[in-house]
């Protein structure tokens, strides 16, 4: 929602600085689930064209996206998937594996906790947090529950940035505030509330009302 | 992600078709869950300015977002929150309730069940199914899992056109190919992967996975 930020490619040797759409480095992530699931297929090479088809982009669209970043196929003979996928986990910073904390561990934070999606994508669960005493010190998946008092010290010391927010609406802003504190650059939030952060905090929203209403505004 | 859309407006007195890029659709569900929250917080009144410092977007583009669909405020004075709300909710066609089918109760699907965002927002969740027999019969939130087997009639009868698919990504494709047949229109899919569906279904997908490398482009 920020833009346009600047992006540092390295292409024929110099570093030349470009900005990059969000819309565009939106659409990167979608190219590299396609991507590792036709390596999955035991595939090897694949066109703008086929990627296009999958994901219902034109393949010009795919071509001017992957262009910004540098040249990645060749006329003709299309891309290597094994290549394509290497260079977009680069680009994406999810060539390493970031450690998540989960916050709040309702039905949604429980969901993300077993979650089978995130091996292998650049991401894996090492905290899990919620404020009732109930659920404190259980476990869940390979997890034990801890404490909201300590979020901040715990998450400063291990150097967690990415967070995931699935407490009440009503605790999200408060909650932000301590993962703000404690270092996080990233948040994904499931609340569905719009919270304030510092510009240099990213946020993400899940909410399904959202897909939802973008739908039915085709239905009759 | 299928270019552009033909949308019918009253403006004028007369009936105008109008070319809506489906971004521009994608922002009305931010700008209505954003009024709702106002009339919460009790405000009358607000501007594209103040629109946009809440979600990050420019008030020009609002501004020019909003004017695609008709004249919604005033030069000076703004736009009444009641008044866009309802303008909003009839354009995303969620001036009514639309019933929900949940396919698959695992974590997310018992999330989904439980989900307390739905209501006022336009939609309620009226079925559940599994095809796990010792999930069939139970009871999640208010409802009974439904065996899956029986999804295509039991939808087809209740006429219900939107689905939320939280089955594991290997039975994703052919749960959505019974869900097309029972007349499903809209299929918000949890599922780590793509789907096929006829031009006629829409589809939006919640992965975490997508949202969170969105962001990590931008950490160092």
């Amino acid at each position: 929602m920020c833009g346009k930020v600047c992006h540092t490619s390295l292409i024929g040797g110099f570093m030349e600085d470009k900005m990059v759409p969000n819309i565009v480095v939106g659409r990167l992530p979608l190219y590299l689930r396609t991507l590792q699931l036709m390596n999955q297929e035991g595939r090897r090479v694949t066109s703008s064209q086929e990627l296009g088809e999958r994901l219902g982009i034109s393949a010009a669209q795919i071509r001017k996206d992957l262009s910004q970043f540098g040249e990645f196929g060749k006329q003709g003979t299309g891309y290597s998937i094994e290549f394509l996928t290497k260079q977009l986990r680069e680009i994406l910073h999810v060539d390493k594996v970031w450690d998540v904390a989960v916050v709040g561990i309702g039905d949604v934070g429980h969901a993300l906790a077993r979650y089978q999606g995130f091996s292998n994508r650049g991401f894996r669960i090492v905290m899990l947090f919620d404020s009732d005493q109930h659920k404190i010190g259980t476990q869940v998946g390979e997890f034990t529950v801890q404490n909201i008092n300590n979020v901040v010290p715990m998450i400063r010391q291990s150097g967690v940035q990415v967070a995931m927010l699935s407490v009440p609406a009503d605790q999200a802003q408060h909650v932000t505030n301590s993962l703000v504190e404690a270092g996080v650059k990233s948040i994904l939030n499931y609340a569905p509330i719009n919270i304030t952060v510092p510009v240099s905090v990213h946020v993400q929203y899940i909410d399904p009302v959202l897909h939802l209403q973008r739908m039915t505004y085709y239905l009759e």
